[in-house]
């Protein structure tokens, strides 16, 4: 496909698209810096090659660590049977939503196609509701007309859940964005759903609080989304996944029912906490209109340390160590192989600041007093090298320092995008085996492969598997899938780490969880959705719908 | 009713009820301090009287902030048309369950009735499984012939919610008490539901980690129980709930079939949450019967202080100094008040560490290293001084004078006891809002009680109001209820915050949730327990079933 060439209507592209027009080069160059793009890729760049090897959904077998599923095509699904939108029906929502029911193509281009360019949808209208009353009269007319609609947040998922896969209706919630509450003795965050991560944050920092997360896409990402992803992002080893610190959510449901469960409470056990079924629901069980989130205070002092050591088992240990002399400063404990240390000085000109090790870390520490800060580093870093756990390290405390360590693990995938064709694997793994995967990976692959590289969250038992080529390489892909999600499943893993499934990654869910577990989704799905017009083709497999 | 007198069989009592025999005061005594008894009481003691004020379910109006709903009685429930146990019935448990299926009156009255002998059931079989297969086995044939069971952890719940209402079926998780798994390096613990909590801190301890909960019945409590009723105790501050912490779990439906959800993961966003479900519905939609939790390093330092503010609203502000000198530190932020103390002094003989004050607060720090965090306390401690938020205070580092200073805060219901007859709230509300309802119950009573007290956990908003009387009295409880949920309904508080609702406070879940989230409650209990075998009576309102 050329850059000039259309690209065909209701039928989604799932990769190697160009743009078609220049506004949508325009709208896609006004968003921020995606700094997920740079540290964790979806799997999408790879999944439209898989459809012709791989078997139908029927004929997989029950999830269980040794009898592995058989994969089952990540291709373009087939469209349900929903209405069209018809004139009447833009008639309606300009009447409800008076000039922001937006049909210019034009305008509607950048909501149509993802982040990563990979995904589109071919929607032709695009509303922007202010209220939850607005999203609740649009819900209950779709779905009263059996019209889909993708509800959509700042639009920089990974795997394909915020754009529409054909006409759905899309439902932004970037004109709500107000922040209705902020209580600075609990540190309780209430919000719009369209309010942007960085909004929040820059809010929060002048009451000296923060958001309990940070991703590379907050300059653009809606917290409603955020939410409804369940995003994790690069303070989870701090301050604990949004399942423990969103508080309260606002929902419409499917039907336009407004579920009101955005309470601002840190205990509250009066039955079954609804809220969870919505936190990385991705949009398909309601749309969240609004959230309440608990906030920590924003920390005094930030220390970055860049460690080698010789052997994973040594940066296990040396984690292990960490986490009890550092304790409660801890904030991030990341790593990369000599792999990626190779392609940051191959392609990107990035002198390592230390000398060759095998295994890189990067720990930061966040708290209150910056002299019991450096102390508590000082001693870990004595009792690390004295033990021989690793080899050279080098402390960060000023801004430029810290940022030029980071950039060593932040800037990993940039490099890669320099080495060729990149595979990409965002994987969960108990913390042990993480390493293991990248290892068997090459000697699976033998000399298939340009490069195997390995890099990641360590404290969330993260990895980032890598694997490059100098073109699209069919029969290298054929040797990676299955089996890096058979060897996921096989120490129970997940295959989605903290992207989602959203169109990508669906039918690829029973590498991680029973089929008994997927069919209580579809329940949950039939209950909640009965007409199933909340982002259609999304999160659930197709073998559901 | 005598010592001596039979309790009716099919009739729960819901308070004032003694024991008949004496091996179930054996029984009983051998339990250990149930701290929560001592902290929080539940409202059972006073449930008992409510009925004949109170309109009926159906005559309730919707929640919302201004327009509170009528009380519904919390009296006892008709009993439903499940089959009673036959003979054939006992065959077939005591055929699967060899030895295990107790059936001797004696006992199974411990089982029948729960730690504050507040409430008691009639069933006539305890089943005591050992794996998840036999709890399948049992749920499936139960589910079959239509009788109820009671899923039963340690029994030291405080809503009626453990102990049967009628003849329930008791299934026990007292044989299911293995140590799966523990990993070292991420701190992982995997187990089955009938581990007692101190068994498995103390399995912790020895590796240098702990739970990331704490309750007063560690002694009794099953993680399993824990679990089910999402318990919050004493280190919730500091390490979060169990929605964050609780990282996988295995639970058997009500028809037997067992759901897989015991990943050691900290990152997988592969489809929905489904364990959150049973996280918290207190054995109405699941038997939990293996949980994996994220446990973190056992503190190596441990401070606890004791100071005085004259108003309220300076304790707040101490709190919010605070969280941001004593930051990653800080694991508790408690207070009573000078009500609390008199008690204190006058029932226990526990005199003022320090001098009279309106209101106390208990300060506790557990960190890394102790010169450090000894420091931070001090300049905390300076500062709260010279900008005269506190007047008085005390610190303790040394076991015996941490465990006499928190004995100021722990002991003050015991005092409350000797005070005269307790009528008990666990309110959770917006944190500047928790001492209000206890002035405006003090007003709104006037010189109708002995005491108005309140005490609790600051830093989770969960105020502890105590109103006693020289003797039971119906009066002043009309008086207090509804008044007290209306109050908390208007601050969007939770009439629970932390024991969950079971069969004492099931119908007061419209004052904290709108009736919209309670009918959808109301699905998912049909679409996972569609006979509604599991736990009856329990959690949702009589008006659902």
């Amino acid at each position: 496909m050329s850059p000039l060439q259309p690209v065909c209507a209701y039928s989604p592209v799932m990769m190697g698209f160009f743009l078609r027009t220049s506004s949508l080069r325009t709208a896609l160059r006004h968003r921020s810096p995606h700094r997920a793009f740079s540290s964790a890729g979806p799997t999408g760049g790879s999944t439209g090659d898989l459809g012709s090897s791989f078997r139908t959904a029927t004929s997989r077998k029950l999830h269980s660590g040794a009898n592995v599923p058989e994969p089952s095509p990540a291709a373009a699904p087939t469209r349900l049977p929903f209405s069209t939108v018809t004139g009447d029906d833009l008639a309606f929502f300009e009447k409800i939503l008076p000039g922001r029911a937006i049909t210019d193509p034009d305008l509607l281009e950048s909501s149509n196609v993802d982040w990563l360019k990979s995904v589109r949808g071919s929607s032709e209208v695009l509303l922007r509701p202010q209220t939850t009353e607005e999203v609740s009269q649009i819900l209950k007319y779709c779905n009263g007309r059996n019209l889909a609609v993708n509800p959509q947040g700042g639009n920089t998922g990974l795997v394909g859940g915020s754009v529409p896969v054909y006409d759905e209706v899309i439902l932004s919630t970037a004109l709500m964005n107000k922040i209705l509450t902020f209580d600075s003795i609990s540190g309780i965050l209430t919000c719009q759903a369209g309010c942007v991560l960085e909004n929040l944050s820059s809010h929060l920092e002048e009451r000296d609080y923060i958001m309990p997360l940070d991703l590379g896409a907050k300059g653009s990402c809606h917290i409603g989304g955020n939410v409804a992803t369940n995003a994790g992002g690069l303070r989870l080893l701090r301050y604990g996944s949004l399942r423990g610190t969103v508080l309260g959510l606002e929902v419409v449901l499917a039907d336009g029912r407004v579920l009101d469960c955005l309470t601002t409470l840190r205990k509250d056990n009066t039955g079954y906490d609804l809220k969870q079924l919505f936190i990385g629901s991705e949009g398909t069980l309601g749309v969240i209109t609004a959230v309440s989130i608990l906030c920590p205070r924003k920390p005094k002092s930030v220390n970055v340390v860049f460690l080698g050591c010789e052997t994973f088992d040594q940066l296990l240990r040396t984690f292990q160590l960490c986490r009890g002399m550092l304790g409660e400063i801890l904030s991030a404990f990341e790593f990369l192989d000599s792999e990626c240390m190779r392609l940051l000085n191959t392609h990107l000109k990035l002198p390592n600041p230390i000398s060759d090790c095998p295994f890189y870390i990067v720990i930061e520490t966040s708290g209150s007093n910056a002299t019991h800060d450096e102390e508590k580093l000082h001693n870990f870093l004595e009792e690390a090298m004295a033990s021989s756990l690793v080899t050279d390290g080098t402390v960060a405390t000023e801004d430029s320092k810290i940022k030029a360590l980071w950039s060593m693990r932040e800037r990993v995938t940039e490099a890669l995008t320099h080495d060729g064709f990149t595979y990409k694997y965002d994987i969960s793994l108990p913390v042990e085996q993480i390493y293991q995967l990248v290892t068997d990976m090459r000697e699976h692959l033998g000399g298939r492969a340009k490069s195997v590289v390995g890099y990641g969250h360590v404290g969330d038992g993260n990895l980032h598997l890598n694997i490059t080529s100098p073109a699209k390489d069919p029969g290298l892909l054929a040797a990676v899938e299955p089996f890096v999600y058979q060897w996921t499943a096989r120490c129970r893993g997940s295959v989605s780490a903290e992207h989602g499934l959203g169109l990508k990654k669906r039918n690829y869910i029973y590498y991680s969880k029973p089929r008994q577990a997927v069919a209580l989704m579809g329940d949950i799905k039939a209950m909640l959705d009965p007409k199933g017009i909340l982002n259609p083709y999304k999160t659930l497999p197709d073998d559901l719908k």
